[in-house]
């Protein structure tokens, strides 16, 4: 069976043709993201019309699409509450877009869980029936597996790991409370544990080498990896951070496995081993539990596609 | 259809025959909890069969047995691999009690989860599809629902929500790890926070009540309702320090309902008005998604034995 999976982002959506997990044509265009809605799912229908075009799939061959949204959905309406840079609010996605291609089984989720839906059926999950992907970017994302099934919990409303309290009265979050996850593990507060490390030691290797190169989510592991103390300080450090919340995770849902995705997971083994070393050495149960294997995202940008078009595989 | 559900406790075993929630008739027996194993089950056998005879119900009338245990038990498997206080060490409950009374369905859990079951279909949950139970005892348990099944997790490891962290490098908890839930939100964490607030504040109305009474779970909620300043702080403080914990439930889970259990939640509205009223305010997306009810758990002594049987309605 063919699916379509549609990954919205900001300035731009992919589609493409999946099938068994693989993405057999793919295809991208810019959205006019002020437009309204029924204007930017014209686009997206044109696109889909185009993708087909290009790889001779005819729509009846098509099972269904899926898509991932950045913002707020409600899966089982197939709703957009709001749509993170796009003018998509209450928007009826599910049924416009019926419309639009005369394709019957249209089925929405965030973006996050679209990613963890692909990595663990397709990707560094590998099949696993319980898992959860953790993205560590901008912000902090989570997408969660339970028995080969999504957690969206009430109207959709869950899965927003990034704002569990790992700190209570700690750094404030981008939403404004303090002590969340999201201010202590996303690429964005490593950065800003680097810059502080840096200002409190000015002569370290750090702090040089930020000077000359500037502070991303590398800095901090590319001189760990030269030796430099206070960057295996901080990396240490924000190593137990990211770990503490795994280990949340990992108490309350003992998947077989961990994925991380994002910007930061980039650093693959330097940040995976640790990680991994941490979470089994303080998650609760450990001595009597099979061990719970973390890995790094592998699907990439592919993930959001591949993970779309398994939105369709989700009994409902 | 009728069902058995059976709540092992530390030296009392119950036994009740259930239909549609409600327990027809129950009976209790000690058990011998240092003996081997199959010892213990032939005298829970012994107890089912007395149980029947009793109320006239015939074993063939009886569709599956359900049980209860506390500790860590493999659901899957039908495998009790340690229960508290009771000589069950890597004992195949299911396979030993379906050999002894010829019943065929005989499933198990741990004893949070089988009170998380009862409370969430037949109690305080009101057939809620998405729920999170939350005991205040001596530790701190949880059940969870998700889609109207028991969340387990990996070999029935998950769950474990009285180890989430909510405060990293924070108070020691029973585990030995630091900043767990429990070491703030249990019977014996609140205690403690009123003997210190009794050492820091011994002219308070609270050290003067703790001195003449002693302390347990109600002396802090006593004292804030006679006024006393130093006991409305102590108690503000502890309703953070649970609500904390529930707004991480929230967050991942997005439940309907979140039910508050175990001897702290007998204080009702003192304890259950404030952690609603913080829930709401700290929950991520409060302004865009239903109200999460917040209640205390109304089956009290019975959930286990109406959660028990409850686990053979659950399809596998």
């Amino acid at each position: 069976m063919k699916y379509l999976g549609i990954d919205i982002g900001g300035m731009s959506v992919k589609c493409g043709v999946v099938e068994d997990g693989v993405i057999l044509h793919k295809k991208a265009a810019t959205i006019r993201p002020r437009e309204q809605d029924r204007v930017i799912l014209a686009d997206i229908a044109a696109l889909i019309s185009d993708t087909l075009n290009e790889c001779g799939t005819d729509r009846d061959e098509i099972a269904g699409i899926g898509v991932g949204c950045p913002g707020s959905v409600d899966d089982e309406r197939g709703y957009v509450r709001y749509c993170c840079n796009v003018n998509l609010v209450n928007t009826p996605l599910a049924e416009i877009l019926r419309e639009l291609t005369g394709i019957k089984d249209i089925r929405v989720s965030n973006d996050a869980n679209c990613a963890a839906l692909g990595e663990t059926l397709y990707g560094a999950g590998n099949g696993a029936k319980n898992s959860v992907l953790i993205t560590l970017g901008t912000g902090v994302g989570t997408g969660i597996i339970v028995d080969g099934r999504l957690l969206t919990g009430n109207r959709s409303a869950g899965a927003e790991g990034g704002h569990i309290t790992i700190a209570m009265d700690g750094e404030v979050c981008g939403c404004e409370k303090r002590g969340h996850y999201e201010a202590y593990a996303s690429a964005t507060a490593l950065m800003k544990q680097v810059r502080a490390a840096c200002e409190k030691y000015p002569s370290s290797g750090l702090a040089k080498y930020a000077e000359q190169n500037g502070i991303d989510g590398k800095t901090v592991f590319i001189c760990a990896k030269n030796g430099d103390k206070v960057a295996i300080e901080t990396l240490n450090r924000y190593i137990e951070y990211v770990g503490c919340g795994l280990v949340t995770f990992a108490n309350i849902f003992y998947p077989e496995v961990i994925i991380i995705g994002g910007g930061v997971s980039n650093a693959g083994d330097a940040l995976i081993k640790p990680l991994e070393k941490y979470v089994s050495e303080n998650v609760f149960g450990a001595q009597y539990n099979p061990k719970i294997r973390l890995v790094a995202a592998t699907l990439k940008n592919d993930a959001g596609i591949i993970g779309a078009a398994a939105l369709c595989l989700d009994e409902r």
